[in-house]
């Protein structure tokens, strides 16, 4: 054995890895999954999304992320520079969101994306202090709601339910603001952390709480009032959806439940389809539900308990 | 069109921003979401408890994780020095950990803190020994429990079981020394990497396996006997949890099951309250179970399957 | 209070520290959890696998992942470029799993391996065109079966689904080149991601498309075939296995269901054992199944839903 | 002692920092030092710029930097992904210097400066055979310079006169397009680096070589010939410079020295002023020169040596 | 050749580590190059040194270093937040310099060493708009000085003489309020990126320009006045020291010399021992001088040059 | 203006850009420059033998570098851990210096070389103690040499002196081991951090002191007696060197000066050829010398100075 490996061997490696390389260019082979950049301008940059991400998370939340010595007297420094970051960030991102979807479009150009890009990076900040005011809504109900959590201290820095409702409400300023693709990625990465799939498009009022969480899944047009308590495993979907005349669904049409306030629903229950469960109902655990549920019913699976009802499946 | 962007557009809009930041700086904007660093101790940094976790599983599984040429003769240094930086990382986390409770009870002060923090780190660290012979029983449990297993090896490097059940035996010692804070954060990474939710209350036996894992929820005040087997989408929960006068859930009261000796649980099944699954039971697959179950008891859902019994969800 | 920490206090610490070092240095403790490198190769790299599946993505999907300034005139540098890499790094990465694996068969020498590591390899790199032709019908299908989904290029870059189709149809050819550990590790590091669960060993159909996903486990004899829709929390499990004489599970057998072509299997549902779903069925949410299904057949939980079939969990 | 800080300290301090950001952000302390973003484009980035050295030192030579396991049959694949590359990073970094230098001219717009980047990207390009081939010859000038040298690749592998010359000839090759900023940050890294100093805008021929190099400075309108050799802390410098009516050194005026073919300059000589040294001469290490030296002439400190020429410097 | 690496070679080789490790290990071995952290408080950590000072530099030059896109309107945000982590940071560096410097000293505790350190720091801080304000000037030498320069931009973005001056200033402020260690530390990072190697302790007045810069060195008890011109290889240095009675050097005693006003000094030049140059003087390249020299006085090696004065070593 | 860029444009670039791809891909362009890997080992890799340099610091100093926080208790766990990882990493860069070599010579085969690596390592391990004591004496010449050191631990931490010689006294045990390439780089990292240029061939004496250090080079064949002290700027170089027949510098022959016992050189001096510096003798500032000098000599350059010698250069 005088070589590891024999000079023909890697040759002939060589000439089979040069024929892929060749089959691979040929566009015909990458016709429908390659993207050509519009105007040059590159994809959205997954990493500067997440860095813009953690940025707001810090400015929400004082003391708990970024530079955790802030004071009040410093408040000002630390908020200031990261709103001013989020701006310059953020616009660099939508003006890539709005070349990415140009692909299909072809109506813009670059100033004018540009421009956009700004003018909508303006008008979500200016939503920040709402969505930092619904969250503390929702960290009041995560500490309220789960006998666990110590102080809502621990809900801020550790509960799922908050970074995916961080991650969510952010988004969904900027779905409301028709900002392409950028929404989708931001819960995506929420989804990725936390298994809970919140889908930008939702309208979700204060104080909500998922605890636990994986598996949740809410859809594109559900609506879901306040004071309102899911827990893991819990799917707010579309029944069917019509099609058109070439088999593909009709985009946007509202085909998720309408849940009102102070509701409960309860691990692995699933909701399907444009109906309404009522204020103050309470869903029961892996309940399979496609119809309207009155103003505080009770829907559980199977015979109820001999101990009255039965429904938690909080820790 | 000269220029790309006014002048006085840029000047709107940071004004808009500098309206922003202010709103946010406003004390009642930031109140509740706000934390001040007691005694200007910092938050416990999420990175030095990953990089920790990360020390201890190359302690606990040496040549797999950490350095993968450990021999014999060289185990005493790797090992020495990993749980000597174990020591002093861990000992600054946790006097963080001590100091952010503080917020809540102003009782401590930091050299307190400090010698308290030293003295829980070398507890910890003196329960290494038997959180590795649990952890050897859990993946000797994996093994055997998955058709799937090639080798006890490809469970200790690749399974999210082991992932989990090593983050809970770790967060579950700290827990017991009434650590603060950390012991959820240890366990929700594991979450997060895992969709497995384990609580670091919980008691858990030796040979635990979980297969698949993803939406396993394990409550506060679950106990969990030696060699039993769970699938994904398990939840063990509280049923519903008495609240004080103010409405506030009453925190530390037993509410989640007991689960004894040699149960198997299938996939996405519910156990919720203080209910005892007597050993050597089998929970069939989606079942919602609120009541005790005998020693030996089958439950299952639905009618029994013509095949005899129906709840395997194994892979 | 003259110091912070007495030399006395620190003084036992370490020797309290040096005895638990001490102990876990003994052979008994660490012998069923310690992996001694064989030929002193050592483990497979995470960071270094997860590199070549990120180029992976980038040769299959150009513009998308990697360089988003791909162009056609460029495409043959950059596929080029990252399929040698690909090549050399893999390679490194198989040998190292054929060594872990020699621990337990002692058969194979280093040369041995190496050359085997290249062969296999290029044989891999030769699936490529391939593995992107079944990824290009998987988009198509998460587009057309997706309400919500806005372009096909977003479901490319941000679809769980496509996540983890991209690190099975990997996975599954390494898998058929009995490549061991690397195949699970690497759909392992797509159900970290996603909440998908598909084994390597399973064989899937192009046009397959998840939706949501999370919690779906799919089993390692599954088989399904063309056009296939599932969405989050689907099973497709073994409902026993047999187990030889020393009470250990047989390995390898044909213990999951066989899907047939355009198959919807809605949320939660779960399929055990080796049965058939036949061609075109649909199966409800929740649904707890263990016999074949017939072809165009509907299974759905419960009573049929008065507005007809009520299997929807799409959002 | 009951707090580690008072809390008054702390306040006070906060406020004598306010304090001092207030006076750093008043304009008149600012004034000329700051740089305001023309058109919002920023500064080149150093790391981005150095980057791009490094893929060029790996284009230049292939195997020795960047990935050394390129074959004659990839060579094509990295090459060319690391020559676009650098097309799409030098074009944006040059983008970013002529807009830093519009501060002084307020002439360019930036739809100009993009195309200008773009074409003056591609020119450059199309001088890197000749760069290659200019250092190709330094190369070998460096091995039969020094007796040290083992081999022509540890050469290029580690000697500070090719990282300097590799920079420098990159350098010089922008210098002679016009870019303004970027030629001589790049040369200043080498500079840092090495301790070598080559203004970018210095002839150089081919066959050069510099020993050792730190102190070595060669400056603006400095014309060196083939062949040459320089030991460390030569200077090639200006007498002095004519001044304009206003005090301020007149610019671009030829003040630095002729260095003909095949001369030698040992350690720590200084030669001064639009000198020109003829073909063959030898300067003496330590020497102070003004003048003129004729072809062939050797120049060196004090009474010669009574062994013959002193003038070596080599190692 | 049955295995690459025999057993008992690997045995003997682990023998012989162990003896060395022991070896280095006995108190004989690592005495005098062992520091024991005094109150467990680590060294000054290089990397954090190194972003204060990177911090600073953007808080100095708004706009060319951080955050180039950086406004008037926003300023305040930047510069207030890198303020203030400065003072965060450089407070926990300087307590580390104290407790370093107890080794010797032992009559510190740390809550002192604390309360000074915050209280050092601030003092720092406030000289920070006299630093800018210095620096400003030497700015201005620079572009003034060189007519390479093309910009004051240029000289602040890629000048050695702007790094090394801007270390040396913070490090001298340091140094004046008696900070151990740490300002030596920052001119040596200096040093090392430029090989300018100034003494914190040195006095320097503005309009400072060293040009080139490699070689130079300042001495402790260097006194240099404004507008005073340097170029590369300048040593202003002690002739010689006294001894105390055991034959170690006396320290603190003014030792290097005083240049005044307007001076020039050329490439090489150096100037040993507590001797004044007077104002306006011009001191030749290579020149070596142990005397005062008056006030315009003009000192130059060997016999004049026939062209007039001829010191130049500009570029 | 429509477009910012033209498509012809960009595709004339690319076509442009294609051309120059093919040019450098030409054997004729790349054959000069190109290292082909032997037996696919890839180069020494510069960040691995960084790290080794930085592991091998920890070991030496400990306590200084490394962790801060070592104690007696622990130090054999962490030198013990690094000194290990310092051979499995020597051990492979070795290797890979070896089959760099190869490509000159073609007679060693990759188990040869492996085989020897791992023996080299061994033994260069083995003289650890005696590097650190020699580096001991070489931080006591440092303390007592320089009036402006506060103490031997600033000299440890902050001392370009003994960054060079460490690195220098590391390589100089590879050099002497017949290691190829790998030396040089090592002592070049010190010579790019530093400025002084240190050949790993030289012998050096205990207590070897270089103050400031930028531009000191010393030639591969020097020879330094105990108790040297030097300052910035001066070569300890060759005279000449002979040629061998076809006008290559013969190598390996003595060519560089000895240097007794208690010599001191001062700042910029230059020594060339192989002369003798008799003990005790005294080197002034700038001299040039190419003769023996006489035990106890004093030599420097002009006139002597009126207040006696004047060689110091010391700061």
């Amino acid at each position: 054995m005088k070589q590891l490996r024999t000079y023909n061997g890697e040759q002939a490696a060589q000439a089979r890895i040069g024929q892929v390389v060749s089959d691979l260019c040929d566009e015909r082979s990458y016709r429908s999954v390659y993207h050509r950049a519009n105007h040059d301008v590159p994809m959205p940059a997954i990493e500067r999304l997440s860095e813009i991400v953690e940025l707001l998370r810090a400015i929400l939340f004082p003391g708990y992320f970024g530079n955790s010595e802030v004071k009040p007297e410093t408040m000002g420094y630390y908020i200031g520079a990261s709103v001013d970051t989020v701006y310059q960030l953020l616009a660099e991102q939508l003006k890539r969101g709005y070349c990415f979807s140009c692909a299909e479009t072809e109506t813009l150009d670059c100033a004018d994306c540009e421009r956009r890009a700004r003018d909508i990076a303006v008008r979500f900040i200016e939503r920040l202090p709402e969505v930092r005011h619904l969250l503390s809504t929702d960290v009041a109900a995560a500490f309220e709601g789960d006998p666990a959590a110590k102080s809502s201290g621990e809900a801020i820095f550790s509960y799922p339910s908050i970074v995916a409702l961080t991650n969510f409400r952010i988004a969904h300023e900027l779905y409301r603001l028709d900002v392409p693709l950028i929404p989708r990625i931001i819960t995506e990465m929420a989804h990725s952390r936390t298994g809970i799939d919140l889908h930008p498009g939702a309208e979700i009022g204060e104080r909500f709480f998922i605890d636990h969480g994986t598996g949740v899944v809410i859809g594109e047009t559900s609506v879901i009032g306040r004071n309102v308590r899911l827990y893991q495993g819990v799917t707010l979907g579309a029944k069917s959806f019509p099609m058109d005349d070439k088999g593909n669904p009709i985009k946007g049409i509202p085909r998720h439940p309408i849940v009102e306030d102070d509701v409960i629903i309860y691990s692995g229950a699933t909701v399907l389809g444009r109906v309404t469960i009522g204020r103050g109902a309470v869903i029961g655990g892996n309940v399979w539900l496609t119809r309207d549920v009155p103003p505080g019913g009770r829907i559980m699976q199977g015979a109820p308990d001999e101990n009255g009802f039965s429904g938690g499946g909080g820790i």
